[in-house]
Parts: C-alpha cells; sequence; structure tokens
C-alpha cells in the first residue's frame, strides 16, 4: 500500500518507520528544508527519536508529490498545525485517500478536535489514531495497544488490517469524541501530574490528582457526547497512565520543570519540542466555562501555566479541598 | 481519642505515627517478642519504614492491654492474619469500638472480603480504609487521599474526624464491597505490570495492561455487587495507579524479580514482606471461574504463580489477543 506520512516529528517518524517495516511503500514529507537535507544525506533523524530511517522511505517536502497515489495520508504534525496542513492538502488531494491523523489537541481560536478541523478541508473518510503509545517505544516494537475511531468504521478496518501487527495492536471504538477528546484532554492532566513530582510531592498525591483528573476530563467529554466508557480505555486511561508517569512525556517533563520553579518559556524552551497540554488547557479551560463543567485542575493548571499562580499552593490546593465524600464525577 | 494500632508492618507503624501526630493517644500492638523488645529499646522500626517512634506511643504484645477502653481499633496485619486477630479480639472486647481495616485482601479459603471475616467475631462497626497510600509516604506527611467506607456511614464520619488532616484525606465511599474488591484485586495486576516491567516490555505495554486490568476486575467486582463507579475512584484506579507505577510497591516489585526470571519463591524471599497479591490471584482467579467472568490477565498471572507458565509467553499472548474492537469491559 502507499501511505505518505506527513510530519518527521517523533511520531511521524515512529509511524513511518513502522509501516515500512510491515512492507508499505511509505514517503514522508517535512516541512523543513535544514532537517529535509540532513535526513536524506545522513538517513538518521538525529532531532526526534535519534533513529536510522531506512533507504526505503522517500523524503521528500513537496506535498502533492508525497501524497500522489496515496491510499492513506498520515497526518503527524502538531496540533496547531493541522489546520495549515489540511488546507494545503486540500488543493493538492487527487483521490479518496483515508486520512489518519496522530496530532492530539484542541484548537485554541475554535474549540474544535482535529477531526473537525480537517473536515472543513477535506471530504476524505478521517480514522483517529489515540491511545498509550510513545514513539521511542513503537519505533523499538515493544508492544503497544491503541484506538481507532472513525464515523466510517469501514475506514478503520482498513487502518487497522494496514497498520497493525503483533506488536502494535489497534482496537476499534466508534467514540471518535470520546477517543479524541481522551487522548487531548489527559496532557493537562499530565502537566499537573508533572507539577506535582517537580514540587516534590509522592506517587500518592499524583495517583490522587490523576484520578480526580479523569473524572473531570470525563466529566467535560460527557458533556460534549463522548461515551465515559472510552475514558475507561485505552484512549482515555490508558493514554493518562502513560503520560502522567512516564518521562518519554513531554507534558509530564514540561510540568516537572515547572514545579521545579521554572517559568512556562524557560520549561518550553527546555524540551524543544510542542508540549501540546499548554494549548489544550487554554481550550479545555474555556469548554468548562461554556458548558459550565467543574474541572478543578484544569482550573489551577490554568491559572499557573497562564496567570503566574504559584505551583505548590495551586496543587495543594487541590489536594487540600474540604470534600467529605467521594466524588466519582460522572 | 484512644486509638489501637495492631500490626507493626510499614502500613501499622505509619497510621500510628499519622494518628499520634494528630494528638490521639495511641497503643501499638505486636504480636513478635523480638520486634517489640528491639522497638521498645530503640524507639525505632528498623525492619519497617525504618523511622523512629515516638514515645508517646504505647508499645504492647498484650492485646487485652492495647484495646481496653480504645474507641477504634486499627487492623493493620497481613490479610491472612485478619481471621486470626479477628478471634482473638473478639475474647478481649470490653467496648463497641469501631474496628478500621487497613487489610487488603480476600480469604483464599472462604473467598471472603476482610470485612465479612472480622464481622464473623465482631458485631462492632467495621470500617475499611482504602486508596493510593504508600506508607513510606503517609509518614512523611506527603498530600494522600484515600476512602473509607462502611455500612454505617456514622461510623465513617467519626473515623474521618479522628484520621484526617490537611496531608492525609478521607473521603467517605458507601460501596464497602467495591472499596476492598479494588484495593486487593489491583494487587494482581501490579504483579502483571511489574512482570511486564521485568521483561523489558516498555510504559506502552504496562498501561495497555493496567487498562485492561481496571476492566477485569471492575467486571469481577460489578459481579460480586460492586458499584462501577468506585473503581473510577481512589479506591479503584487511584490504588491501581500508585501499586502498578511506583517502586514502593512491593506486588509491584515481586512481579519484576518474576518477570526477570526469579521463581515466586525465590521472589517473595528478597521482598522478605507479605506480597498480598499472591493469595489474591489465587481468590480472584476461583472467584471468576465461579462467577463465569473473563479475567484474562488475572488468568495468566495465575498460570506465571502456581503454573509455571513463561511470564514472556503470558504477557506477550496477552498482548497479542485477536480483538477487532476495543473491549471496554463493564
Amino acid at each position: 500500500m502507499k501511505i505518505s506520512v506527513l510530519g518527521a516529528g517523533s511520531w511521524g517518524t515512529a509511524i513511518a518507520i513502522h509501516l515500512n517495516r510491515l512492507g508499505h511503500q511509505i514517503t514522508l514529507w517535512l516541512r523543513d528544508k535544514n532537517q529535509f537535507e540532513e535526513i536524506v544525506s545522513t538517513r538518521h533523524n538525529k532531532k526526534y527519536l535519534d533513529v536510522d530511517i531506512p533507504q526505503e522511505i522517500s523524503i521528500t517536502t513537496d506535498l502533492k508529490e508525497a501524497v500522489t497515489n496515496s491510499e492513506i495520508v498520515v497526518i503527524a504534525v502538531p496540533s496547531h498545525a493541522v489546520r495549515e496542513i489540511s488546507e494545503k492538502l486540500k488543493e493538492v488531494v487527487d483521490k479518496n485517500f483515508i486520512v489518519v491523523n496522530l496530532a492530539k489537541g484542541i484548537e485554541t481560536s475554535t474549540l474544535k478536535r482535529m477531526s473537525e478541523v480537517i473536515k472543513e478541508y477535506l471530504s476524505n473518510d478521517v480514522v483517529v489514531l489515540s491511545g498509550p503509545s510513545h514513539a521511542e517505544e513503537v519505533v523499538r516494537q515493544i508492544p503497544t495497544a491503541c484506538v481507532l475511531a472513525s464515523l466510517n468504521v469501514k475506514a478503520c478496518e482498513i487502518v487497522q488490517d494496514a497498520f497493525m501487527d503483533e506488536n502494535f495492536r489497534l482496537y476499534i471504538n466508534k467514540d471518535v469524541v470520546g477517543v479524541e477528546l481522551g487522548g487531548s484532554l489527559k496532557n493537562i492532566i499530565a502537566l499537573g501530574a508533572g507539577i506535582s513530582d517537580g514540587l516534590g510531592f509522592g506517587d500518592n498525591t499524583k495517583a490522587a490528582l490523576m484520578t480526580r483528573g479523569l473524572a473531570e476530563i470525563t466529566r467535560l467529554g460527557v458533556a460534549l457526547g463522548s461515551d465515559p466508557l472510552t475514558f475507561l480505555g485505552l484512549a482515555g486511561v490508558g493514554d493518562l497512565i502513560v503520560t502522567c508517569t512516564s518521562m518519554l512525556s513531554r507534558n509530564r517533563r514540561a510540568g516537572i520543570l515547572i514545579g521545579k520553579g521554572k517559568s512556562l518559556e524557560e520549561a518550553l524552551k527546555e524540551i524543544g519540542m510542542v508540549v501540546e497540554g499548554v494549548n489544550t488547557t487554554k481550550s479545555a479551560y474555556r469548554l468548562s466555562q461554556i458548558n459550565k463543567i467543574e474541572m478543578p485542575i484544569t482550573k489551577e493548571i490554568y491559572s499557573i501555566l497562564f496567570e503566574g499562580k504559584n505551583p505548590y499552593e495551586a496543587v495543594y490546593s487541590l489536594m487540600t479541598r474540604d470534600k467529605k465524600h467521594e466524588l466519582h464525577g460522572i
């Protein structure tokens, strides 16, 4: 199968290598000319993953060349770039390929999910891939299980057949809204988990934050039309766990730096890659206000990131809110 | 308030020190004469937690002396010793104290929860305390949030008032069955998470196992009368997270050793303390058969622990079961 992967960040690079292993004909598109020159000459992605890129993978900066004759086009750019790439794709579409979206976020200006943004420009089927899947482990063929969701289950099945092997398992879930929101909103809680770790709080504290965090993102998800059970699955609690507990998570690492006293700007500079949870916090905070959903953790993270609130006070006040009965949240 | 704590393991020692800090009059009972001599002479618990025990805490090996005039008696022995201590308590009861149970397990011979075992001997109110609470962190006053459950909510409120401070938060949940089962069954999944880590699998793998694990323990819990929402709370996913991801968890550490190739006996010897998940796996496996509940992870852990199954094959087969649609589980 001819498959294009748009974006040579960690996830795009990992999925391109994975799909190449499965025997597909892969074209990896990237925008940055310098990165292009480097990867073509060295066959190595030094900035992301630090892995070799097999010769069979074509590399290009020409979007039309990349997607021509592709049966599947994988969008693997940061969420803030999904609108731009969708707009460009519209101009070069020459057949009805399936779009697989890997970007996890909620557009801050429109509060739309990524599949909604893509659908503004393309009539193609959009399949969302989400779940606990650090690119660093997928590229090393560590057993991983994720979820596919689409309005068209047939498209999910085509992607499942093309992408799945014994180390990379894909399950189908019909709840597109829940799968997209789970993948996006968990990054807020990961920032919070990182902040708690950075402040020197313990595993008990983080587990309590994650539990309350799961409850509040589920509340928002349900208000926006998700199936609550999706939040109990791989795209919900599964992705939350991996993002809040692994050092491979940029969101958690950014949180740790902030918890240790760095400013948001300093933390983002030190990470040097997109930290999706920052914009997602903005979007979710607005969505919680619009929909009148109580999201105390999101509110505190928002205050830390954008209003200069002291992280210690924020986490401590979250942990010590006076509640006499356990809040189940959904 | 006069409160007795029965058992000077990690959790008993931590809760005694915590309650002493809150100004209660504490008696710590322990069975082992050698440990008694050592603690009385050194005022230090070397084996568990390695902490100093304040002079104000009375230490005794006389159960009658320990519980006389107590308003609350905390049971902090391993789950396999709960029957014996309950039987002994029956003989020395002189007033209607509240029993707070910290032991997490399901009796292998009777398949009873701990509160059911206690109730065979005592007519007192039993309050269950559970949730993500490594003793090592509670003793250091790291913010921690747990759950209290009892058939008598009034008893929960008395315990909540006596035990809670700003670093140790207690929420009330009326679902005794779910709170007890969540705390017990999560130890099975922690063994599995440890085995996965010991085998060298990744954070992706462990998150997938934990997600599926949560689904299957919830399934069993619901079959036995629990509220599924309890498994989404502190005594469910919260305790699961802390036990599967922290190095402070004995169950996870035992799993790591087994994943690295040690036998169950070798692993338990190296840990040197009770690993509750081992007996709980036995009990849950039987409960799943009796109630015809699909528990693939529990089944594989059982095979590894008691039937000599190769851990790699067991975890790998769990990760690669052929499923085309995501199982939500409840």
